[in-house]
């Protein structure tokens, strides 16, 4: 037995493909549908809900009131006030960045804000819009993305929907629906995207056919831009995102409409990239996370899932920028929106549920 | 540390999704491509070369000669002697089932065979082709299954492949080719088939629209019958078998072709039957095997996949009749033809290598 529990242990640490034991606690509790969320230099953690309240969570888990000076958002269907990120130099800047759904003369679309959080940490402060995802749609307030994640050499990427409604707007290049976008930290295109110099694009696109991406992060041992995008009925989908891609939504795809009817003309095409992982049955995967950490060694190298539907968390273990494996945690049945890796190296998971929690997972 | 110890040996008792620490042997050596396996109730083990031997593994792992009296087989491209089976009553009738593919007046065809095991195990006694997976086929030597499966009633399925020249063959209920047969122990269909009062279609048909079944197996905890088939380029699957449905190949797929052109008209249908577990990009599922066995308390419930390519082995978890996550096994990265579980609960596998081998899977 002892034997056999030594086995174990060494495992444990030796390989991404092993186990963790891990147990899950309240962390956080109170909030309204928690979306997105950022942890400060400090370890308290700042947290979207998506009725359009921002919050600081403190390290023991205490919520704080809305904090002021948060932009006015358009919180029906799936809408509302979504990711943050804090810019790299937050430390400095203590700039951050905020992404929702907003209403413009033409209707809603998704608005990426630039905003400092005060030094008291009570309020935003300068709050901006700096990017409108247009044109912007009369119809429907589905599908609006959005995650907000930074490359390593200071760009800013964000995800937006196709909106439900019109779903080839993902194929028009001169729409910002339905793509990944690449910009400066005032909002403006880069002059290096790839269709920057071509006069029939739009110049913030780094890639093109999404569907609705909620997930958004840089694998940190490639350096590659890795999302996760909802598909229809079947068909959510990894994806390992290059400058100028089509990914393909809605001309290939591995979903059928909710009807069980076709969309599209197949699954792969050769002038668009194939996912580098394919869930049929669904899993409605929202937010991603690698994790790098130290609590859980078996788990480095593994990439988070939010799942919505059946609710959970995923775990894909990975080796470079191919998917390995697949683990669905068990004992986590909840809807989980996002999953952070806290500066203590837990996971925190953020519950889609009207009386939200930020779950924890730590060791044993 | 002896407390983390102790935690994850509880764990890996308490949970199918849990790890097991393995140590992998060659067991025996010296077989040319073998393909399938069935232990004897003495503990040796009958395994087929797929040139068309058929040898008796000791428990030691002595391989024999050839046994005397196995048909003459097609041993061209993919087709040669695949499975075998023992019959339920083996233990009294020394009766089991073998399959091959054989060429006949038309071209090849998948062939059923039933034989007995001479007392002395040196030889197979009275082999006699008891179905013929007809029409033959005169072009290609590709996709003839073909695995053997018993059913809690006796039933023996055997599944077919389409012969990859004519993909549509697949649909035809009138040609034995792409499907599930259920057949009694003689090779006639079974009265009560689904399609056995139908002058249009064949009488030995269970299940149809299949690709190339190589994986048959029983889910021991749900009863349900459950079919591993590859894909073309993407698309392979798990399906659960239901008498007279149809799975959807070549109308409804997640593959495309291996020159990357679509195939068919979609992934789903409403009148078809969805797989219940996608690879897409590939493994090549060949064998299948639900693990029962005790030596490994953490893979209790786990399904096995032989994986051909990438090479190596499959672990999925699952919850009744659900599939719920995903290993590949680490640091086997042979082509794999078939997984066996051996009446010491340690898995046995067979690998797709001209100087083939029998792996084993033993704790620690």
């Amino acid at each position: 037995m002892i034997r056999l529990a030594l086995l174990l242990l060494l495992l444990a640490g030796g390989a991404q493909a092993q186990p963790a034991s891990f147990q899950v606690t309240d962390f956080a509790t109170g909030l309204e549908r928690p979306w997105g969320a950022a942890f400060l230099p400090d370890g308290r953690l700042l947290v979207t809900e998506r009725p359009g309240r921002l919050r600081l969570v403190g390290r023991e888990g205490q919520v704080s009131p809305p904090l002021a000076g948060v932009p006015e958002v358009e919180a029906r269907g799936q809408g509302g006030l979504l990711d943050i990120a804090l810019a790299p130099d937050f430390a400095d800047t203590r700039e951050l960045y905020l992404c929702h759904s907003a209403v413009v003369q033409g209707g809603a679309l998704t608005r990426l804000v630039r905003a400092r959080l005060a030094p008291d940490g009570t309020a935003l402060e300068g709050a901006t819009p700096i990017l409108d995802a247009t044109p912007a749609q009369e119809q429907g307030r589905n599908h609006f993305g959005c995650r907000i994640a930074f490359g390593r050499d200071g760009a800013l990427f964000l995800s937006t929907g196709d909106r439900y409604v019109t779903k080839m707007r993902a194929q028009r290049l001169d729409d910002l629906a339905g793509k990944v976008l690449r910009l400066a930290r005032n909002g403006a295109p880069l002059p290096d995207n790839p269709f920057a110099s071509r006069t029939d694009a739009r110049a913030e696109i780094f890639s093109y056919g999404h569907r609705n991406a909620q997930g958004l992060a840089f694998n940190p041992w490639t350096g590659s831009l890795w999302a996760a995008e909802f598909g229809a009925r079947g068909g959510d989908e990894i994806n390992l995102l290059r400058p100028g891609r089509n990914y393909g939504w809605p001309v290939v795809t591995h979903g059928v409409d909710y009807d069980g009817s076709r969309i599209g003309e197949g699954v792969s095409r050769p002038d668009m990239e194939d996912p580098i992982h394919v869930w049929v049955p669904s899993v409605s995967p929202s937010g991603i996370a690698f994790y790098t950490g130290a609590a859980f060694p078996a788990w480095r190298g593994s990439l988070f899932v939010a799942a919505l539907n059946p609710p959970g968390l995923v775990r894909l273990t990975t080796e470079g920028d191919r998917v390995t494996g697949e683990e669905r945690l068990p004992g986590i049945r909840t809807r989980i929106r996002q999953t952070v890796q806290g500066p203590d190296g837990l996971l925190y998971l953020l519950t889609d549920e009207s009386r939200g929690r930020i779950l924890r997972l730590a060791p044993g």
